[in-house]
């Protein structure tokens, strides 16, 4: 059986525990990092899961850039965070071949197009990680708890090749769904992404918990907003959502958020692609979101001072 | 002509401040002021002030509670914080004398109540100042700019002790009216107070100039918010008002509010006061203000992780 290529562009978190996972299914796995190129060349990754044990994901290729992939990649899988001075598709483009399935392992809402514009005749696999996973030092990747994936093709709905890639991953104990609704999953973890990404942000490091247990009724406002507007926008999410999330955050171990995290460490944030973009979409589509707009206006004077 | 005895509770800045004018007017000002009783009875308190120069106000009585205060008072001003756990009542109910005039120089709205309540005999003036000033250490008052005072009394319209009060101040240079509309002129101020004192905490100390820069249309939504409230209370504001407030606050001299220094300094906040306050007139009139229950809530959060 051919084995696959697959190129992880972005290996933080994420990235590298996924590329690590389709390692061990037996595809050949490279990476590309550009500020920890020389660590992960030396060492590879240090992966220490709570469910699935500690391993070194030694990457078949380490690369500063898409530019120096030399193989035909079967799969690129795009992990960076987005933000307002990340460019997607320069990040992918050199490594792009007629035949590479491009998959985007990342937070936001309405961040599909851009990539199917500029890659027309490739399929395109937007890609949902539900996980509690962090990277404390540049080649140790944390998994705290969770990890499921879900894949959608949005431009090639009948081909396999989304399957074929949630087989590879489940084989190794990570369940992994294919779905034909990925936009509408992309909002509904949109509830949750909006309420606690900013609020562990603007209550300067509360835990999940804390914040749900003084706060319920605000996350519940925020969460009932991003419904309204993916409603609006054509994606009915079940009502019992809100209820889901706010019962599965209680059970969830306590978790710096990915947006706490680039706060603290003075990196970019994701505000664009979680808020900005559905904030875009709401007065697009008429519907008033005024929690949203304020948490965004608050997350924009946070940035300014830090 | 009889010397006006006049003990003020709670020297902060303001209550110093305005102790000081009433000293220079010839009055005898008494402080009462718990933690800083020393420093204060040794030397007094330093007034810089932008406008009208520098000078030492040494107190005629230095005492560390009403209790002891031995004089008749024909004005006790109350300038402490409102905070959940102070006790307005407590703080001045020994001072309180048949003849003595209760003055209130506090932030917030809705506060009138309570010592109507409790003093039901007397007459209560609610004062309110406009003013830029910080106490940067227990003896040194910094008076940056304004100053002006809009004194109204509540149940004793007909008195003129709060004319007499608003002319002893005037004469030291320092604006000082009666109006008979206090309250609506408090729910004016609170437009300020709701949209720039949580703003500079939640923003981590951004200057009020940096806020209105970068996000004038949510200081906006604020004060559109507590205009709403102020109207379904009964008072309805000058449409002009938030213009105003926004022109003004583009003319002062950077400053940081007295609530970002609380913060700072882990002090209690007024957020009850201000906000809390609020929040609860509206859901009485069934007002609708998402953008100060999030600004409230997030206050909330805020305090948990100081």
């Amino acid at each position: 059986m051919k084995q696959d290529k697959i190129l992880i562009i972005g290996a933080g978190a994420i990235g590298s525990f996924y590329g690590a996972l389709l390692s061990k299914a037996g595809c050949e796995v490279s990476v590309s990092c550009r500020s920890d190129f020389k660590i992960i060349t030396q060492q590879g990754y240090n992966i220490k899961s709570n469910s699935l044990g500690s391993w070194i994901f030694k990457p078949a290729h380490v690369i500063e850039s898409a530019s120096h992939y030399k193989a035909d990649a079967d799969y690129i899988i795009l992990c960076t965070k987005i933000t307002p001075d990340s460019d997607r598709v320069k990040l992918i483009e050199a490594a792009v071949t007629k035949n590479t399935c491009i998959v985007f392992i990342q937070n936001g809402v309405e961040i599909e197009q851009e990539l199917i514009d500029a890659f027309p005749n490739n399929e395109i696999i937007s890609g949902l990680a539900f996980i509690c996973c962090n990277r404390l030092e540049p080649n140790i990747t944390h998994h705290l708890a969770y990890g499921k994936l879900t894949l959608g093709s949005l431009n090639k709905p009948l081909s396999n090749n989304a399957q074929h890639l949630a087989d590879l991953i489940s084989s190794t104990g990570i369940e992994t769904l294919v779905t034909e609704n990925i936009i509408a999953a992309r909002w509904l973890k949109c509830l949750w992404n909006a309420a606690f990404n900013p609020l562990s942000v603007l209550s300067d490091g509360l835990s999940t918990e804390k914040i749900l247990v003084t706060q319920e009724a605000l996350v519940r406002s925020i969460m009932q907003e991003v419904m309204n507007i993916a409603r609006a926008c054509g994606y009915s999410l079940a009502t019992s959502s809100i209820n889901t999330n706010i019962q599965n955050t209680y059970a969830m171990p306590p978790y710096k958020t990915s947006m706490l995290l680039d706060y603290k460490n003075h990196r970019p944030m994701e505000t664009e692609a979680i808020l900005g973009n559905a904030i875009q979409a709401a007065k697009r589509e008429h519907i008033a979101c005024p929690t949203l707009d304020t948490l965004y206006a608050l997350m924009k004077l946070k940035e300014l001072s830090n």
